[in-house]
């Protein structure tokens, strides 16, 4: 079978001039594609007669599957059916439905009705009628020449609604789809987008059903698993299996499925291992513990966090001793490891995560930018402290430790 | 003159999903009409070698300007360098300055530089490069037959520093432009959009050079004004003309100019009043004081804070007295102020600022979700508790008790 190729095109100066983002196109594309339905190419085009018929036309010779927004209103600037009638030839017709309701709007409203809103109820004769239950202009689907177009307001409440509830079904009957299409979003922290790939580069490029995409996010990686199958049982088993290929390859990576977060992962670990945790962080300035508390029923295992920005804070109230500091910096190994064990111990928490370091933009104590140790107590006596060279402008490498910070507690309670 | 047509390309088979909206394209024309470049397409193609050729060979055909985005990075489906090439024929070379700062980076990391990461450092032979001060791919503009091609990443933060710093500098250059743009952004924090805009209806509407846009942000409301004129100072003449107006009304909800956040400004008046401060945050959790830590040089003037998030921990680290939360609970007025207090005492810092609240999904003490007590202790004696009831989920519920705080702040400080 051909693969069917479809084209969103929007009509507006306002997207053009970057006062909206083209989010109706976002938001279409997205439906499509869990129906099945391949999106090649977004358009935008401004209000200019001879802009827009050129922009359809080259859609009408590539793409089997028009989907127009935008350009339908009352005013002089709305330019769609015009435009495609210069293409097309149809004539244009008053829908008398449309009319009607156009009239009882204004009569409601004890308003004269000016003539321009005439122009709302126009279609393509032969056009199928798509009725906007929020708002005043039809939509329209038209069959032209072998492309399916189909006409449909810009404003994105309107759109969505008669996308849902006529164009997505008229178009799953047009294309006989019986398929059901599933995603399933793969999680993964301490590895790069390009490691990952590099990884599964043999699984990546050969694997079809389900299709494997990585997405860089700004918390760490991911991988979305889409498949196509007849039934929602079969669609999970295939991506079930795919995902059992892919953890056993990069599986000490994986934490999470779908929406679930890192910080959510972390509360649940900290919950079915009974252990509460508290933080001391200094360049991290409470970056930590704030994502942590965003949890809901974070408060079973979340004791709260000295922020020790000054060292004095970190000598009086935290008690790191004075030797420590005297001896190896703020900024160091020793240091680090002393905050996760006193704030486990003055907090009463089970579990100690510290951070210490430099964010810049002045360097501390002699060591650069970017410097930054993580140290994780926990009440048994394991321990760890890592250093890391970060990289970033200042709120990069804050950023950047905390996931780090994430990254180290989960490997450590898995 | 002839009217220069601009058009940007998006390059990425994740967008046509619908998995993110081409907000790139929104950002880079707003700034071009701000610039009075006129953009007359925007276009969105997959990661298809042959379709990405298409793409460009039509923008080739019709557009003065081209602005690319996307299709740089390292993996086998970043294709705007090959689809280009195979349109104008130019060769490629390895840039050695951008494979330095690549090799660099993974020897700073101590991770094998997987070969695919040296694709990022290719550029076409004659091209500027534009330098990636945020990341790892450079841009480059490429004058071919005509038409000025300008390839940026798709990472959002990188494409806007380099159009910001390079590519908006170059194109005004070629196009000789010399009207002065200039723009002003007032802050203001503690009024509504609605009601911002209700005081300065006439004033708005008034308006036309320097024009003024309200804006809603995440932090607060801001207006925007922009003046065009022959020069600098005439444009800044306008724009302080208009400011005064706009002053003389809503002069004391105004906090800053530009850039300058609500943060920066508390930590410039901790500076001028020779103060320390001090947080001590039960439902926000850190949020305020990792905000403040935002701020570089904000170590003059920040002790720390104190996480309460946990009742023992305003019992036992902040001291907060007993008969304090036996009496009132730990959301009131009396814990509030309590806190503040003494996480002044304990950090030694001359303000303390506490947060005490319920961020939901559940109520705590029988107390609605949403009530929030913020405090703030001045050591020479002055003292407020003000209580809020705030709606929203848990994280705008956080999110405005924060905001709430450097409101009462700033009042005081000023």
């Amino acid at each position: 079978m051909k693969t069917i190729k479809t084209e969103i095109i929007a009509v507006g100066t306002e997207l053009l001039l970057g006062q909206i983002a083209n989010t109706n196109a976002q938001w279409i594309s997205e439906h499509l594609a869990f129906h099945g339905i391949n999106v090649y190419y977004h358009g935008v085009v401004g209000d200019n007669l001879n802009r827009v018929q050129n922009t359809f036309q080259l859609a009408q010779e590539r793409s089997d599957i028009v989907i127009v927004t935008g350009g339908l209103g009352p005013t002089d600037d709305d330019l769609t059916r015009e435009a495609f009638q210069l293409l097309s030839g149809l004539s244009i017709d008053e829908h008398q439905e449309s009319m009607d309701k156009i009239e009882a709007y204004f009569s409601r409203l004890n308003v004269t009705m000016t003539p321009n809103n005439r122009k709302q109820a126009r279609i393509f004769s032969g056009a199928k009628v798509i009725r906007n239950s929020m708002g005043m202009a039809p939509g329209m689907i038209v069959h032209y020449e072998g492309t399916i177009w189909v006409f449909l307001p810009g404003v994105p409440r309107e759109m969505k609604a008669m996308m849902l509830e006529d164009v997505i079904p008229y178009l799953r009957k047009k294309l006989k789809q019986k398929d059901i299409i599933q995603s399933l979003v793969l999680r993964f922290i301490g590895i790069g987008e390009s490691q990952l790939e590099h990884e599964l580069k043999e699984l990546i490029d050969s694997q079809i059903n389900p299709t494997i995409a990585p997405l860089a996010q700004n918390d760490g990686v991911v991988l979305r698993l889409t498949a196509k199958a007849s039934s929602e049982e079969e669609a999970m088993l295939l991506l079930n299996q795919t995902k059992e290929e892919i953890l056993s390859k990069v599986g000490e990576y994986y934490f999470g499925t779908n929406d679930e977060t890192i910080e959510q992962t972390i509360v649940s670990r900290l919950i079915e291992n009974n252990l509460k945790i508290a933080s001391a962080e200094s360049l991290t300035g409470g970056k930590f513990i704030e994502k942590l508390i965003s949890v809901p029923g974070v408060s079973q295992v979340c004791q709260g966090s000295i922020v020790c920005y000054d060292e004095s804070v970190k000598r009086n109230v935290l008690k790191v001793k004075n030797e420590i500091i005297d001896t190896f910096g703020t900024v160091s190994r020793e240091c680090a490891l002393e905050m996760a064990k006193k704030v486990s111990e003055l907090l009463h928490a089970s579990v100690g995560i510290s951070f210490t370091g430099i964010a810049g933009p002045d360097s501390i104590e002699g060591k650069p930018v970017g410097t930054v140790y993580i140290s994780v107590y926990i009440k048994d006596g394991k321990h760890i402290v890592n250093k890391y060279e970060l990289t970033g402008d200042r709120e990069g490498i804050r950023h950047r430790a905390v996931l780090k910070g994430y990254e180290l507690l989960y490997n450590l309670l898995k």
